[in-house]
């Protein structure tokens, strides 16, 4: 008798969309302006061979250089195509049919997707209306019966951050309660916190990162996922065979083994959020966002209006979020560097006029 | 409480070794020479911009150009990270908790891995002494309650195929108990035989593909399921976002859009089979695989030192069957461009000695 498993008959899923390349890509925390092209043809040129092309890739020397930077060893590290795929494995591995999931909203909007493909029970604490998380809804959600806590640090949209007082705050409820912790670090280089020595330290605390965002290699495919060796074996069990690509990793490589890169390429990002925080603060904007490298912006006129206009206009992709608590309906940006930030502000103060 | 799926605690995996680049690979199927130079070249010379790396990958350009090699549109057609990802979907989606597989044994092992993984019931189907599959052997298993058949066809590792009269009495069992059928042809165009036209024409029925291969793009990661639009949508909802990387997509494109790319790795590929074939021949050596770019070769002396000896003072990597029907221990070979059989063949005589 066919059989469709239900939760994936009624998932429902959306898409990014398509045909974005040559616009300025505003939408989806990419980096823009991404990595500089010497970077990129030091890591390619005289390298993709055909034995580099047919091999099924190789991860040991990648991940010896990965748990380098990261100050560990392999044991503690598990690649994945994605960080995305990282938090699946989690799901998957640490938490039963219907199992509690506790995290909050708005977030990473897959945190929610794989926790319906899979049937589980995630619970979401709201935001307040200040558009602020206080770690005591968290807390408040975290039952006896909850299996796994997800945060992202810094998270998105929202740009807000979870201290380290905050976060110890939420460990020690997590420990008491036997609850597993996944903290999405998505964002980080670009905020320089880290829970990384949790996930390092003691068990059932997973942290993931991505090379998406400040290593501006979304293109590529490539995340991990740091924790205990136990739990790591686990997620590594659930991988499908050669999940990570040669060229992900030979890019990841030569930017963790250049001198500066990394560097560098927050030094950009930052002046281009300088000049941008400057310029909306001068242009008497309202806009909210600690740390990512993305922005709240509340607009003067009708926001979908402007984020058609832009696209339309201007070649510029940017998003639309509805009521952001007391900002009302706003415009997600992302940061990049300085020269892209004007594209947007000088496209916005045309586009945005009462 | 902490929560740790007992399935995936129980899973035991295998992971291939690392380290093999410098080899003469023969072990995995691989393309031991790969692709033209030319054609990588053509594929990347000016395209690695910082915007192809930063950007996350689009999908429907290339979905397109595939669809239109395969005769159809894209709507039948879902990219994958390898086609044993397309597996694992199709597996999730549509089976229930220790939902009725059926497939045959040996074959490749991550049928049986996912099948464990996700809790099924799969039964598998044994080859016969004389290293026959008969198809009323598969056919006896397809009950009632059977939700999903895996076959791969020309089957790994033992190079036999289904013919399409025997593929044809599968089926009308299949349609008359309602079982989803899904055909893994990894193989295709090694062996031109397809059974595409059911996955296009018929509901229930998957053929799944990669480009690892006869593409000789193992290190890319790329592959693809085909079957009616429903069934494809479904598998589409389990996909993690951005699954397949742009370099995978841009290479496999420039092999699709270079008249005589496939036929000239095809045609190199057959040389260097019959030149394997032949010497075989001559050399007294009984042998086993119809299709499919490997053989199973009984060796004169013991296959695991041959094997040994084959690494450590030839540089070649092969693998070794235990236990292959009237052969007993085999050698399993791929089968890649002349030069490559030479070498393989001159190390054989040399170390198979008796």
């Amino acid at each position: 008798m066919y059989f469709l498993d239900e939760k994936v008959r009624n998932l429902h899923r959306i898409f990014d969309q398509n045909a974005r390349r040559g616009y300025l890509r505003l939408d989806l925390n990419e980096n823009p302006g991404g990595l500089p092209q010497e970077l990129i043809d030091k890591a390619f040129d005289g390298v993709i061979t055909p034995e580099f092309v047919a091999q099924y890739p190789e991860t040991l020397h990648f991940t010896e250089v990965l748990a380098k930077h990261l100050g560990t060893d392999i044991s503690h590290v598990c690649l994945t195509n994605g960080s995305s795929e990282a938090i699946r494995y989690v799901i998957e591995a640490f938490t039963s049919d219907n199992g509690r999931i506790v995290g909050v909203v708005p977030s990473y909007f897959m945190f929610q997707i794989y926790s319906e493909m899979y049937g589980k029970n995630i619970v979401q604490v709201p935001y307040r209306d200040d558009l602020s998380m206080y770690v005591e809804d968290i807390i408040a959600e975290l039952t006896e019966d909850t299996e796994l806590l997800i945060l992202l640090n810094p998270n998105n949209p929202m740009g807000n951050v979870y201290t380290r007082e905050e976060f110890e705050q939420i460990m020690t409820v997590a420990r008491e309660k036997e609850i597993t912790v996944l903290v999405d670090e998505a964002y980080h280089y670009f905020y320089p916190e880290t829970f990384l020595d949790y996930a390092l330290n003691e068990e059932h605390v997973f942290v993931t990162r991505t090379f998406s965002k400040a290593f501006s290699m979304a293109g590529c495919r490539l995340g991990y996922v740091i924790g205990w060796p136990e739990g790591i074996a686990m997620v590594q069990k659930l991988c499908t065979p050669h999940n990570t690509n040669a060229f992900a990793m030979q890019m990841a490589e030569t930017i963790l083994e250049t001198p500066g890169a990394i560097e560098g390429l927050i030094e950009r990002f930052s002046k281009g959020r300088s000049y941008l925080i400057d310029a909306l603060d001068e242009h008497g904007y309202k806009y909210q966002g600690q740390a990512g490298n993305f922005l709240f912006i509340q607009p003067k006129t009708d926001a979908h209006t402007i984020v058609a206009r832009m696209k339309e206009e201007k070649k510029i992709l940017i998003k639309v979020y509805p009521d952001v608590g007391h900002l009302g309906t706003c415009l997600r940006v992302t940061i990049g560097e300085k020269q892209y930030m004007e594209q947007f502000l000088n496209a916005l103060l045309e586009l945005d006029r009462l």
